[in-house]
């Protein structure tokens, strides 16, 4: 229903020295007008000028000149064909050409930025955890749904293949053998004949929504494999519930593991007080952890984005507070679909001495 | 000079059925007003407003209501303080809040993006190879230059370290060991005792422009470590030239070579008649390499992004079409800084059948 919005944004002309902003529009209006679109003016003196210009279409441009020597162009139009490219194209080199003409050597930069597409029915623009703008290349809504404790949607990305992100967070591509690996030790583990939990991981182990196995099973086979087809196999068990009551079950009964992968969620970013009861959650679980897993056990889990050092620090600080003395190594990896490094924890009871 | 410039877009509704234009307008002006903002509605009837609210202190907001049900926000200052960051933020919000009164689950989609930084000092996106928006967590410009071949750029990214930037396309970061892995085999060769010629790698390697190496030398030390401070070595030797005239001199020498590793350049992009030049190019790189290239030798270079099969497929149809009859392998990397899945290619003379 909603038509596909295009923006042109961040095409602007840094320049060396003020600049006069009427001389900067006289010079400028006619490529608008040529367009056939009609002008209306804002004169802040001081701040310089807004000029708008409205096309019969629906498309419009923002002219704003910035009297220190910064000019921007945006340029909003939702006909997104080739036609209407070309258009906008030719409409923005005459742009450069004439400003150049203008200004010669004094333009430090011009930068004109891919445009954005909105409104559409696949969405490309999925921020980083560090909250950086980042567009992917999304070709396909493969699954959309939200269970009653998260959106989960699963999107067709040309390079990563398909991607599950929930709640707006890019969980795993087919592309990221490298966060498998990493969570589970890299390579430099023996698992044969060993016990292991795996806590969370609902691209391809237990998890609390049913939905999320759901849409992985059909979707996300090149990295569960048929593993969610059957929720027992020779040599493992899916289990579809809240993993805090099974862990106390498990250290109740005394059963204990060589491994605990937590692959539940990732480290909270917010550091405000707000977030006490994520911190406790987190601790509780890992406690709850550390009691099922043997003396000479290993834990492995996901950070997060390797920017977020507050974030990792208080991690960190959390690890110093459990119930028993442990100690950690970290390791930055390159997760192809996160667009940023990833820190994974690898956490052991502390070797007391005799 | 410039002031920092701060756009906030892609905030948007879209919603599942056709609005009242004037209702919209009538539900959200009054937040803005509140702002202290000054309206200018443009009404095209059959494609809906755009009312544009303007504030003394230079920033301003476009309110786009499209009558099928999408309506767009856009929010420009330069006041990129905290204070101004929590009014816009707030207004967003308000805004928000009034939409879902007004549309309760009639909204099927609210995005609103990251702020788009514009005009500052630092330039944080650098668009990947297949033309998508990504932003960089660059924090330093440490090197800016323009030789007589190219603008030479090395910024400081806080994950990724220095990144070399030539003329806009990101060439090298300190994080992309796998880059250097991926060019000369991918661990799978033993250099042992062996002759090796490498074409380009201005980032630690023989280059024609002097300035890269220059560059480099100081500020991508984790890259090229103290290889480029003396430009001979015990088993190796850096030329600063073209580098065809030398490979015409080493086949007319009959000197032969292990392995060329070329890094000069990535695929072209352009599938365009006009770029026939560069193909050729591109061909005499590839014969001459060939010519100074042992039987049993192997050549190693980068394709480019994935995403770009058309160059890809143009590539190696040129390798169809060598003096020599060669075969070819290629594997998909992933670089840390590219934000995209890199190719490669080993290229090997086909064994003839005696």
């Amino acid at each position: 229903m909603s038509p596909e919005w295009r923006i042109l944004i961040d095409y602007f002309f840094s320049l060396n020295l003020a600049v006069d902003c009427n001389a900067v529009l006289k010079a400028l209006q006619p490529i608008f007008q040529e367009q056939g679109m009609t002008e209306t003016v804002h004169n802040w003196e001081d701040h310089g000028y807004l000029v708008t210009y409205i096309k019969k279409n629906g498309s419009f441009a923002n002219l704003r000149i910035h009297p220190h020597g910064l000019v921007l162009v945006d340029l909003q139009s939702y006909n997104d064909d080739m036609k209407g490219r070309e258009e906008v194209d030719q409409l923005l080199n005459k742009v450069e050409e004439r400003m150049k003409e203008l200004f010669h050597s004094n333009i430090k930069r011009v930068k004109r930025l891919p445009a954005i597409l909105r409104g559409g029915v696949i969405d490309r623009y999925w921020p980083t955890a560090d909250g950086r703008l980042v567009e992917y290349d999304i070709d396909e809504v493969v699954y959309d749904e939200d269970s009653p404790f998260q959106n989960i949607k699963i999107l067709h990305s040309k390079q990563f293949g398909n991607i599950l992100i929930l709640s707006g967070d890019v969980n795993l591509a087919e592309s990221d053998l490298a966060y498998t690996q990493a969570i589970m030790g890299s390579g430099k583990e023996d698992y044969t004949g060993k016990e292991v939990l795996i806590l969370g991981g609902g691209d391809g182990a237990s998890n609390i929504d049913q939905m999320v196995i759901d849409g992985c099973k059909k979707h996300m086979r090149k990295t569960c494999g048929d593993v969610l087809d059957n929720l027992k196999g020779e040599c493992y068990q899916v289990l579809i519930e809240d993993c805090i009551p099974v862990l106390k079950r498990y250290a109740k009964e005394g059963r204990m593991f060589d491994y605990v992968i937590n692959d539940l969620t990732a480290v909270p970013i917010s550091t405000s007080p707000e977030e006490d009861s994520t911190w406790e959650f987190l601790r509780l679980i890992l406690d709850l952890s550390m009691k099922v897993l043997k003396q000479d056990g290993k834990y492995f889990t996901q950070g997060n984005c390797v920017n977020l050092t507050d974030a990792l620090t208080l991690y960190e600080e959390q690890l110093s507070r459990l119930y028993c003395p442990v100690e950690f190594s970290k390791e930055t990896v390159c997760v192809p679909s996160y667009m940023e490094l990833w820190v994974f924890y690898t956490i052991w009871k502390k070797k007391t001495d005799i």
